[in-house]
């Protein structure tokens, strides 16, 4: 099994011949050609990839994109799959030479079926992540993956990148809300694993292969989703600590008490605050006193006699006599709670009036967070003297969102420079300390060679034979991942 | 992507050759050819399958066991990976033709380290269930794998099949408790994903590839595995019910309003219930009257305010005046609490005097239980009439253990010659429900055919062509699973 090398696959652009039998599939005006209509769906979002395809093909049942990947396998056709067009790492977006099919999966988004329990439904590819939410709200039950993006993403995309968000603490990332997966190989063959199992002992597991395969393995058609009772109370505290090794105990002790209660565990350092403070409109802290950390804690209750807020105020509490926590605020109002949740989430929109900001989505070992951002601090300092690291993020998944803030005064253009020397000695770090690269966002195109780097050799020899065994001809979005 | 046949793979029995170079890697006393020594690793445990090797070898690193698999990769000789010899499906013994190597990871046992928060432990494969439950306990955390064979089943066996057991319903199966792990591939080079992160977005996830494949991807050889808290409380309530509908419908109530609290419902029929009082010892309902099915259920606190009888007491009463529970106990005492998980636990045992019992372990969605169930038991009535359905098991998981004990006078000879056609039957039933034949057995040897019979053909396809990528030789394990 010698590392292949996917790069020298012959692949084709399309003849004018395939181009009018997948044009007669999916019907004149969901085959577009039009580079002015094309448009919105090869701009990624921050502009950092502009694609170009021969055809955008909008297929609405899983039979036509069976079809169209038949036909593109045996004409030796590259074809990109293309949900929201939300991602952060380039991988929904077709390659500059034009010769990649563009396969957008936005027209299949029916939902298919309800459990007649409403524990699962099954719903296609793509329908939008708040379109899924309300589905489950108006069956009285949650599906608990959020994002920023989720008026626009779709649950194909979220699946086939296993996407992370506001709720992972609680309920995993998108592999763990999924049951059962409808997917397209790339020949053209369907495989129907639409199961909605507990248990399932019946050979290899298939499901957790394509989640995360960021449509390399082949395309996700359709989904069994899990879904949860919803929270009947939930309650929110912002806290001040003196040092990160209070909030690693903080958290130890809070949820191993609280467990799949405790739905989240923020944190944020003083810095981060202050640039929130200063230039977000109304925002301001709910404490007295300034100190270097903060924590964002959420506690929801499922059960009606239960009290979210007397829960939080026992554990507060008791964290308080530990020492670990030097000041606090439970919100007491729903208007309080949004307050403090805002907080947290205009960290980046508060990074951009103190200029450039190099941004890195990692983890490592919870119990290896402070000595991450300790050595990384000084790493920054190395290379920029001056520099404002702003790590924030899912303290209890071990996810940092380790921003880097110019040094104030420094010429923007100039730090951004030093974007891949930073990228490089942080994910240095984060590989030295067991941690990974991209702890939700994925790979795509952007940290493709990062990846290269940073995997060892034996896992990247077994992802290229399973990619060789099940993508022979390497059609499915080549370029991306490996 | 054809299917292939992987029996036509050319595996050769070892020469003296390579039985000298093996003997000479893990030293004279652990490569034994000595056929009384060996008896105890071919024996399945319920003399379905007797193996024969050549050499019985039992290294005690990962070092050891990767020249072990290069040497017979290159030599294209078979391996079958063993560790606690606890299999219920025969994937843990060699073939009867005596040319397979047997490599048992007993003795590769060592609990590498503990993460200083206490929430994952490395441990090497060949550790015991009750050694990594005992050591999770001297931490004060709980690792929840649970089933009777804990004594001498060994955790490598456990991921590798991942494995159920008791406490599926909180915690999920042995996939859910493994964070990381170290596999050796099939020519010898070593993976070392011993990760304990909660989100690592990099490329494919071969962990759960590995996990569940029954040793013919890789052999396992340690693992990160989470560790949880231990709960501070815990009911048991013995409920009894008139239908299936009842029991569908309290499960739906209190796993939406317990959630992970809820730690058992496990259901039996009446007939169960007879068995158990008439051939075990000291065995008693706590119920005066006799009901059709009853439920074993169980709720855990981790919090030190909360008080796990109180919330059971709140769900039984909820029950009893919606009326789906007709009566029931709730265990006042640990001495009534094991008493009632005892008359759960000694069913297959109180089977044995009333004859031949013909045994599935099965899952179907939650909500078709009790369509299942009423109609399996049309279909054993029509070839077997008279013949006693016994279904038990975990509700909560989906997953029925179905049971039919032979009908009173029949011989016993005759009622198990009947175990095909039986079987296939309730496969097909199972298949045409979307459920699973092997809800947590496994493959193995024992389900490869039925395994044909009830996969799809794109699915076993794909199978294959993973099998081919990660093992072209096809040295791990043959015949099993595949």
């Amino acid at each position: 099994m010698p590392p292949q090398d996917l790069k020298h696959k012959k692949l084709q652009p399309p003849s004018e011949q395939l181009l009018a039998h997948l044009t007669k599939l999916v019907g004149k005006n969901n085959a577009i050609t039009d580079p002015q209509l094309q448009k919105p769906y090869l701009h990624e979002w921050r502009d950092r990839y502009i694609g170009r395809t021969p055809i955008l093909l909008r297929p609405d049942t899983t039979a036509q994109v069976s079809k169209i990947l038949k036909a593109a396998n045996e004409a030796c056709v590259a074809v990109v799959p293309q949900s929201g067009n939300t991602g952060l790492v380039g991988g929904q977006i077709p390659s500059e030479d034009g010769t990649q099919i563009l396969l957008n999966i936005s027209r299949l988004n029916r939902f298919r079926s309800i459990a007649p329990n409403k524990q699962h439904m099954t719903v296609e590819a793509g329908a939008t992540l708040t379109e899924v939410q309300q589905k489950a709200q108006s069956l009285d039950r949650l599906f608990p993956l959020a994002m920023a993006s989720q008026g626009s993403c779709q649950i194909g995309g979220n699946i086939a990148t296993n996407a992370g968000g506001l709720n992972v603490l609680a309920y995993g990332s998108t592999r763990n809300l999924v049951s059962g997966l409808e997917v397209v190989l790339a020949d053209g063959r369907i495989w129907n694993g639409l199961k909605s199992l507990k248990k399932d002992n019946t050979g290899y597991d298939l499901r957790d292969l394509f989640i995360g395969s960021e449509g390399t393995l082949g395309i996700i058609t359709a989904a069994v989703l899990k879904l949860y009772a919803r929270p009947k109370d939930t309650a929110t505290a912002f806290l001040a600590l003196d040092d990160l090794n209070a909030i690693a105990s903080l958290f130890e002790y809070v949820s191993l008490n609280a467990r799949s209660n405790l739905t989240a565990f923020e944190f944020m350092p003083a810095i981060a605050m202050e640039f929130v403070t200063a230039h977000i409109q109304a925002a301001r802290l709910p404490l007295s006193s300034r100190h270097p950390w903060y924590v964002l804690m959420e506690i929801s209750e499922f059960a009606s006699q239960t009290n979210a807020q007397l829960r939080l105020e026992e554990q507060v509490n008791f964290a308080m006599k530990q020492g670990d926590v030097k000041d606090g605020v439970i919100a007491s109002s729903l208007k309080q709670s949004s307050e403090i949740w805002r907080l947290r989430e205009t960290i980046s929109e508060a990074q951009k009036p103190e200029g450039g900001s190099i941004k890195h989505d990692i983890s490592v070992p919870i119990e290896s967070i402070p000595n991450f951002i300790n050595t990384a601090s000084r790493i920054v300092e190395q290379i920029c003297p001056g520099a404002r690291p702003v790590p924030f993020g899912h303290f209890g998944d071990g996810n940092i969102h380790y921003n880097i803030s110019q040094p104030p005064g420094m010429d923007k253009t100039d730090f951004l420079a030093l974007w891949e020397t930073m990228s490089e000695a942080i994910h240095e770090l984060v590989t030295k300390m067991d941690g990974s690269i991209s702890a939700e966002h994925g790979i795509g195109r952007m940290k493709k060679d990062s990846l290269i780097r940073h995997k060892s050799p034996v896992e990247l020899q077994t992802m290229r034979a399973i990619k060789e065994a099940l993508d022979p001809k390497g059609i499915l979005n080549p370029g991306k991942v490996l």
